[in-house]
């Protein structure tokens, strides 16, 4: 007989894809024990096996983002420095379906994360992270000239990131303001402003 | 006798208040008719009175939201155009422990607006009819030489909004690395590279 381990495996899985689907249909507002359950076909009793209490089922959902996340296609870094900043920045964005659920469910897991002080943690490192792989490729265009350098990569990279973050939010709330061309625009005016060495002020 | 109305006025300035403090604590995850009552010493039936169901209480929490929010303390903006501009940004970051709990509640309401197609229209038309404030006084820097003029007012507020947002975003979840004074400096950069004209490309 092959081990329970591979079912245990499988059985994950459908846990996950489960939790995956009643996220992009209905939010964090409608995770439940029950609404997996439903949406597997299987009974409440089995999922608390895997999810003690409320905070489990949060942290799994949370998991699972996080792996969809990583193993998302995308775009390959066409060179060093700017342009892997914008390759990384058009990879956040809802410039697809898929991108679209992705985001739709980060934007709701903020809810749940900003109530609980460990999944908030967890979910400030995530930011962090990001940041800081996008101050790495931020400090190379700067020294390759093509971002100013009067300005710590650090700022820029969070500049950035909030730029991003907050383009998604609007995008998702307004889809047919926000079509993929003018996110894409929007971000390409906003990086080539930054580009742009600030004349001395004359105050 | 009075009218009941004035009873009525004051239990509805009761409930407003339970909402707001379940939500500034726990966040829309744990918004239920059981949390708000227990949060007013009132019976769960007292309040199915004014929440037929879990929309309605929703829907009240996102009015509580937009009056708490459209009576908060605003800079008085210093000019028009640019100033301006920066005052209303300003007016949306996380700078003081009231803008930090009034945004950890607008970004809750996020998750449940995106999950309801009649709370997500009124959440868009909230965020466009302040993309369109912000639009005026673009357009008024931009005839005053504050902003170049070669960019759509519409999509500078766009950019403006989004910056704004996502900074939220980020400062909810690291307040350390995000200090007021860093959230300001953040977007004062941010207007400065955004007020450069634009060298113009050479081919």
């Amino acid at each position: 007989m092959p081990p329970a381990r591979g079912d245990h495996s499988a059985r994950r899985r459908d846990v996950s894809a489960a939790v995956w689907r009643v996220l992009a249909e209905r939010g964090f507002g409608a995770l439940t024990l029950r609404a997996v359950a439903a949406e597997m076909g299987a009974s409440t009793g089995l999922l608390t096996h895997y999810f003690p209490n409320k905070q489990a089922l949060l942290r799994t959902a949370l998991e699972v983002l996080d792996e969809v996340s990583a193993g998302r296609p995308r775009r390959t870094p066409p060179a060093e420095g700017l342009a892997t900043v914008r390759t990384m920045l058009l990879d956040v964005l809802p410039l697809d379906a898929d991108a679209t659920a992705r985001n739709r469910i980060w934007v709701g897991s903020w809810d749940v994360a900003l109530a609980d002080p460990e999944l908030a943690a967890e979910h400030a490192e995530r930011y962090r992270a990001s940041r800081a792989r996008l101050a790495e490729h931020v400090a190379t265009a700067q020294r390759r000239g093509e971002l100013p350098a009067d300005r710590p990569a650090a700022d820029l990279a969070a500049a950035a990131q909030s730029f991003a973050l907050g383009l998604v939010v609007q995008a998702l709330f307004a889809p047919e303001e926000f079509p993929p061309e003018r996110q894409v625009r929007l971000l390409d005016d906003w990086l080539i402003a930054l580009a742009v060495d600030r004349a001395p002020t004359d105050g």
